[in-house]
């Protein structure tokens, strides 16, 4: 729209990626570690050369590529041949039957990030891809600011790259998830304050030393990273998109990111082009975009987030904006389900599909029934429910509500007794729901 | 070598299974739910035609299979076109050079079960293949006597393939590990007893009940799909066989079946031969096939088990025998760690590869390292070491002993301060260890 102040360059002949543009008045800058438009403060994304990517790429380049999200490397923003490669991305995609018929739809597919390498929550994949490109860049200490998944993800990969980390969490975290970041021996600051006070903390460290952090500096290559949740479903659905899809909102860059992984994917010649309908999950606590959506507003209203989806509990969304529009524009939903019912559709995925996720997949799969109970959702639909982390890392949630075991001696007359009792106590259940 | 009480059926056209076979007397059976010989008690064992194989595996139907241990459905025994598929297997092998520089190694990978599907243990390997061969046998009950991870694996199965599921544990078993098994909703016996008398009983309920134990009566099942773990390897290193692999020993079953599977790959002609050295890791607090080996014995005495590495707490190995025997017919090692060197191994993996794993994988890694200082791994052997399970299952191992955050106010300068405090700490550290 306006004069650049930097004219983009070429980063490297086999990069594919020409620089970064600001996503609300387009001026165009160098790709540098910066995240924010100098003109207009709007959100900076990567651009790409997309004539150069169709003239290289093709479903058998793809194929042949490393069982990772590094056979996407072309669509990512790094220019080396030598990524961070610890095995991230390429999780099952899931023909989810047993769910299916619980809810009353005909193909499902679950997308299950609940064991991606090497943390175990989708954010590998970002992680992995900012990682690259901060190492592309020089940096030889990298940071975030997080509160569970991405504190995990940011330690484990810096410790395989050998790049110095710093991260910054919440003092009144739980334990479990201080452990699964302190093990791989960052330097970790507790910070006494509240979110917008850890991260205005974290710029001025930007600042003052140079560090790159994944999701303040680092955020246009990070968050390309989701992208690759777009390609794998499309890439194992046989090349076809889905035709709903069903993903969390927590800043609401995830949601966006895969719908601008598909488009790119048709832009490219790789596959037909066809209407998906996008749909988002919000927990009832944490709702702004939710609540915007339902409105008919279009932009959001803060909110203080109470919800045991801490992992979605963004009360600020960045991208909400986008994430309306996408939803609004593809005819999909936004909806909000409260603690009790994620809770009710952890053990539901949990009980049909043997996944165990965290409280997030939990909402995912909560607004999911909700959205096809409401026939928002069509049974005909080939439909995709983003799960996006280990439900080992939110125990506590959960831990009240799983049943206990029933306590036996070790003689076949005990167990029998035992199991009487827990037929007969299923029996109750189900005369009462039946009733 | 005897007469066979049942002559060996072939089970279908396309499975390439013929039958059970004791592995002491030779002795062959049909493929039922069996797993003792009636001659000898010795433990039985499938038979395949080879030369079937041989006729229809090539790599490329291999490579053109799915992502899962499945694409070796010519090698497991199951007749079945639809077996349970939950993405199991095909976990990363990564090239660990960060560890292996800490080690003086040149070549080393690590094969890391920790993010197998569903449930982040090499189990759900053999469950996949119990749970595919118990449907074909006609079996609605699944059942499994466990200490954690084969209960996690076996219920998560069970329930994505609508299976009813009940689980025997322990009664002294961590609310964590109880929680892991409960959320898949099967039927959960917690018995007050030990060992041996929950495997007694476990034994009673396959008789009376006609349940299918995937540890007990579908063991010859169950145990062919740690083989995958060696195909796997193989195909991830371009269809060669490493030079040396390190694996812990339990039951020694994971460590005969990585062997079998390398045999059988050279059997019909999918690679060369070449010599592979079997090195086993186990916990000095239950060490009787280390002790075994050191000793030159060919039989072990059992021992009451006392470590960290639960997993690995066999006190009686059922595949002791074997395991010794490959490991000395080899050249390989097999050796001991203690609780402390577990721990700093679980580290040691961390922070140098970014993989969390639970306490058999720290054994692992601590038995790699003593091997490679005593001089039994040559710096320029090609070796794999396999880690079987993840670490946030087994938090209370580490939790102690991982540090702690440093605690700071959001301002620069309470951040600057902590961070001169542990550069200092960390330099302090340096030099006591260069005293
Ligand atoms: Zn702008
Ligand atoms: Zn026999």
């Amino acid at each position: 729209m306006t004069q650049a102040t930097q004219s983009p360059t070429k980063v490297d002949s086999k990069a594919s990626f020409t620089g970064l543009k600001c996503k609300e008045c387009g001026t165009e800058y160098e790709a540098t570690a910066i995240h924010v438009c100098e003109l207009c403060f709007g959100p900076l994304e990567v651009s790409y050369d997309y004539s150069a990517i169709a003239r290289r790429v093709t479903r058998a380049t793809i194929e042949a590529g490393p069982k990772s999200i590094w056979r996407y490397r072309d669509f990512l923003p790094v220019a080396t041949d030598n990524p961070i490669d610890v095995g991230t991305g390429m999780t099952p995609l899931l023909q989810a039957n047993r769910l299916a018929r619980r809810l009353g739809l005909k193909k499902l597919y679950i997308k299950n990030d609940a064991v991606n390498m090497p943390t175990l929550s989708f954010k590998d994949r970002v992680v992995s891809v900012a990682l690259t490109r901060a190492k592309e860049l020089g940096f030889t200490t990298v940071s975030c600011a997080s509160t569970g998944n991405l504190a995990n993800s940011t330690a484990a990969i810096a410790a395989h790259a050998g790049l110095d980390c710093c991260v910054f969490i919440p003092s009144d975290l739980e334990a479990g998830k201080v452990l699964g970041t302190l093990i791989y021996g960052p330097t970790v600051m507790s910070v006494q304050g509240n979110y917008d006070q850890v991260n205005r903390l974290c710029c001025e460290v930007a600042n003052t030393y140079g560090w790159g952090f994944v999701n303040i500096n680092l955020r246009p290559y990070y968050s390309e990273g989701s992208k690759t949740l777009g390609y794998e479903v499309v890439e194992q659905l046989g090349w076809e998109l889905p035709d709903h899809i069903v993903a969390p909102l927590a800043s609401g860059s995830l949601f966006t990111k895969i719908h601008k992984g598909f488009q790119e994917f048709i832009k490219v010649g790789l596959i037909e082009d066809k209407h998906v309908r996008f749909s988002g999950a919000q927990a009832e606590g944490c709702s702004p975009i939710a609540k915007a959506f339902q409105e008919g507003r279009d932009f959001i209203t803060p909110v203080k987030p109470n919800t045991i989806a801490k992992s979605l509990a963004i009360g600020n969304p960045a991208d909400a904006v986008y994430a309306l529009e996408i939803a609004r524009k593809t005819g999909g939903n936004i909806e909000s389900v409260n603690d009790a019912e994620i809770i009710e559709a952890i053990k539901l995925l949990a009980e049909t599909e043997g996944i165990f996720t965290e409280t997030a997949g939990g909402t995912t799969i909560a607004v999911l029934k909700k959205l096809v109970e409401a026939g928002k959702i069509d049974p005909e639909e080939t439909t995709v429910a983003y799960i996006t982390g280990n439900g080992l890392k939110t125990q506590e949630a959960v831990q009240e509500y799983a049943g206990q075991p029933l306590t036996i001696e070790a003689k076949l007359d005990s167990f029998e007794r035992a199991l009487e009792r827990s037929r007969t106590l299923e029996r109750l259940d189900w005369q009462q729901v039946s009733v």
